[in-house]
């Protein structure tokens, strides 16, 4: 059996070195490909991702895993090794390649259309390829297999070893607070003032800030850096080599900064699991949901929290006297979380954000389910963000085309951005009771205390336990949403009197 | 045999997409691989050279090969493609893996051995691992098999079909003649004011006009890009993504420019050659030679000419007025081309650069044939030094230490240096042929005039030819040096007055 572990651990280094190859294929194209080169660039990464499927479903991998019948005698590292190359395994073996192909081939198509029906602003563009990604996202259910719920194989290659039952049962515990509290701020009649986010504020002066954010958060980058694309995100090509992106808009504060501290929670994640799981498949996040909390936790608990700007704000102003000599820290503080509910989720402040979300699950779960079709998906949308959100969409492009997730198929990844956001507000509880000078250390601009105490907690387990069991270990409890709303009406009702 | 040759393309496609990724490993690694990742990014190139190596030397691709008896009967490019894939197969086959792997070990070792004793500037710490790798590079000789000399299949590596007697005889034929101009311009007693080159020219504006110059020379930046690195080079990601990296000294015009035309003239080739052989083995530089005579035509021949500042010194002298205001064309003409035996190769002049290149080969010959140890080498070296440069190392860290190439056993390459000299003097005289008013299209910034007919005669072609084939297809003839020579006698008697 040990010399079938260790084969197997040779496998997935392979597996790794790949897969952080085909990380830094990606990573170039986002941020340095030449343009006539796409096409090449797709080729090299269809065959980087056919190397990959070859050895993730090889049948040795299958033989070595049937001679480790009993996981339970292993070490804790040994056995969440073989989970989770059994899982791997099981997953990517299940799906006839065909499957696979026809679905990156949809895929592609989809976005096509969904670019135009964007731009014309009419969903009925889109809608044939959407049906046919939904057609094959069902078949894949299918293949992969469920008991439950259609969703629950989905939700899955997201949010491992979560069901969608529960992800409802956490969604109807949090809504009606959540509903309550965005009524009350409404009805509180105080508008933040914002105006002062969309003066001028100078590209390299917005990285120089951000790098020092990074610095302070205990970002490393002696195994990482940080470079600009039009969509930020983060990717490991190695262990010590975690990369961030983001992008800058000179007039809107909040893109750049609140972008880089985002994707730095995620590259502090990223590189702590490398840390304590070496080159093996558990070197990374134990789930989206925690990797989203990790990354919102950073963004919006600290990041827009008040004793983080009391420190950096001085030194925020100091970069950009003539957009902030009139504006205090109140003003500031209050404008960055300002509340208003939007149609455009990407644009949501933290509180209404969750209602997008709640939204597209609704939405997502009754397409798989079969009783919404996608011709009344418009209709649907529309009603939908009547109810949660008080707005009506003027068009298509507001509404049902503004995400690009459902032209690849990526059905069940939506709702681990509210996970993350759960997830984000009970840690930060966790580690205020076993911090109780958290906040006086973090306006002095200790933010190592943060990142030691997820490191600790969180980071270094990597994929040792699912999110689930993993947040019971660093908590105490089991994820619940009342975290997040005590947060919530703390914060908001300070800033709106609510 | 259609089916074998296209099976072959096939495998040559996976080869070529693999080789980009390994060229894409690398030039990450040179220009931005965060400082912690390099061991991890070794491994991933140390997977990818293991894949290529498998496909490379597939017993398939022997038997594919085999079923293709007469390429005689193919179409050139076929022929070709044959000729060349077995050639690789060969060459790659004969070598046994074990060899291969403790060269690389060897090579390795030998770096860092090499590093303390340059620092130390003491060759006795060098010598037992150089010994080491010219005992592993003989046995590469016996493996790949020669029938008149060891040193054949080493140049072959650089120089395919290039016999070291024919070498040989080249450079027999040029060095009294540069002896000869050597000796003119020493005594001719002038001395070109070289002094303004050490001002001060800032960073960001030598970039400018680098970027500037390679749109002019018709470097495609849609398919390439420009990037700073320790040591400038050209690498292919792509057919359509050939990218140059470069250096800037601030304190030292010279390595920023003619560096950064020097890797343009290399893009170039690269960028035609993928344009006229598709995605193929043929799409690539005839021979290292032939590559550096496209690199040394721009940099040299026409990068340091008359006509190309005539059009050019206006231009930069805007960009450093302070620098350059008390420095006239001609004055600033024999500055940059100014003659000067210096102990170190990379920072010859065009005249006596070839001189080194000559001490090397013959070293590179006895010490292979067994006439000189690796023991005797300072010794020997100073001696060719004083004979050819009339200067004598007052270290070895000045002299047999100065070049990094034997630690890695790349014995053999460094006479492709002076090949694409000679190369590009006699390809510029055709050029001169054909385009009667081309150093007057020159002076006007008409550099698309090169470009078009490199590219007609010598890009698009690829690896279809052997360079010396294509060299008498492009000019006529076969190399010649006599075209070198006539080249810097020309040029050097109007600066010198010699």
């Amino acid at each position: 059996m040990n010399e079938a572990l260790s084969r197997l651990k040779e496998m997935d280094t392979e597996i790794q070195h790949l897969s952080h190859i085909e990380a830094l294929l990606s990573w170039d194209q986002e941020t340095g490909l030449p343009p006539l080169a796409v096409e090449e660039r797709s080729r090299q990464l269809s065959l980087i991702a056919g190397l990959l499927h070859d050895r993730i479903t090889a049948e040795q991998a299958g033989e070595l895993l049937a001679k480790i019948p009993a996981p339970e005698g292993l070490p804790d590292a040994d056995r969440a090794f073989v989970r989770e190359f059994a899982r791997r395994y099981d997953r990517k073996t299940r799906v006839p390649k065909k499957l696979v192909v026809e679905l990156a081939r949809q895929g592609a198509l989809s976005q096509n259309r969904w670019v135009e029906a964007r731009s014309a602003s009419d969903f009925s563009i889109f809608a044939p390829s959407l049906e046919a990604v939904v057609s094959l996202v069902r078949e894949m259910a299918s293949a992969l297999g469920w008991e439950e719920q259609a969703y629950d194989p989905l939700l899955d290659e997201y949010e491992p070893y979560m069901k969608t039952q529960e992800l409802e049962r956490i969604f109807a515990a949090f809504l009606p607070r959540l509903k309550g509290l965005v009524a009350r701020i409404a009805a509180a009649g105080r508008e933040p003032d914002t105006a002062f986010l969309s003066r001028s504020f100078p590209l390299a002066l917005q990285e120089k800030f951000g790098r020092q954010v990074l610095e302070a958060m205990g970002y490393d980058f002696r195994r990482g850096r940080l470079d600009v694309s039009a969509h930020p995100f983060t990717t490991k090509l190695g262990n010590a080599d975690v990369r961030l992106t983001t992008r800058y808009n000179p007039e809107y504060f909040n893109s750049g900064i609140f972008g880089t501290i985002h994707e730095g929670g995620h590259g502090i994640y990223e590189q702590g699991a490398g840390a304590g799981q070496g080159d093996t498949l558990l070197a990374d996040g134990a789930s989206m949901g925690m990797h989203e909390s990790q990354s919102r936790l950073y963004e919006n608990v600290i990041g827009r929290s008040l004793p983080f700007w009391k420190y950096f704000y001085p030194r925020l102003r100091e970069l950009f006297p003539a957009a902030l000599k009139d504006v205090d820290l109140k003003t500031f503080y209050r404008g960055i979380n300002a509340v208003r509910p939007s149609l455009i989720r990407v644009e949501a402040d933290e509180v209404t954000y969750n209602l997008h979300i709640v939204l597209r699950f609704n939405l997502e779960k009754a397409l798989l389910e079969g009783s919404l079709a996608v011709r009344d998906l418009p209709e649907a949308w529309n009603q939908q963000s009547a109810e949660l959100l008080g707005l009506m969409p003027p068009g298509d492009a507001e509404g049902v085309l503004q995400d690009i997730h459902w032209c690849w198929g990526a059905i069940g990844y939506f709702p681990t951005y509210t996970l993350g956001n759960l997830y984000s507000a009970q840690l930060y509880a966790a580690m205020q009771r076993d911090l109780p000078d958290l906040e006086k250390e973090v306006a002095k601009g200790n933010l190592e205390i943060v990142r030691a105490w997820l490191a600790e907690k969180i980071h270094k387990a990597g994929r040792l336990y699912p999110a689930g069991e993993l947040c019971l270990r660093a908590t105490g409890e089991e994820l619940d949403p009342a975290y997040f709303m005590d947060y919530l009406e703390a914060k908001y009702s300070e800033i709106y009197g609510s």
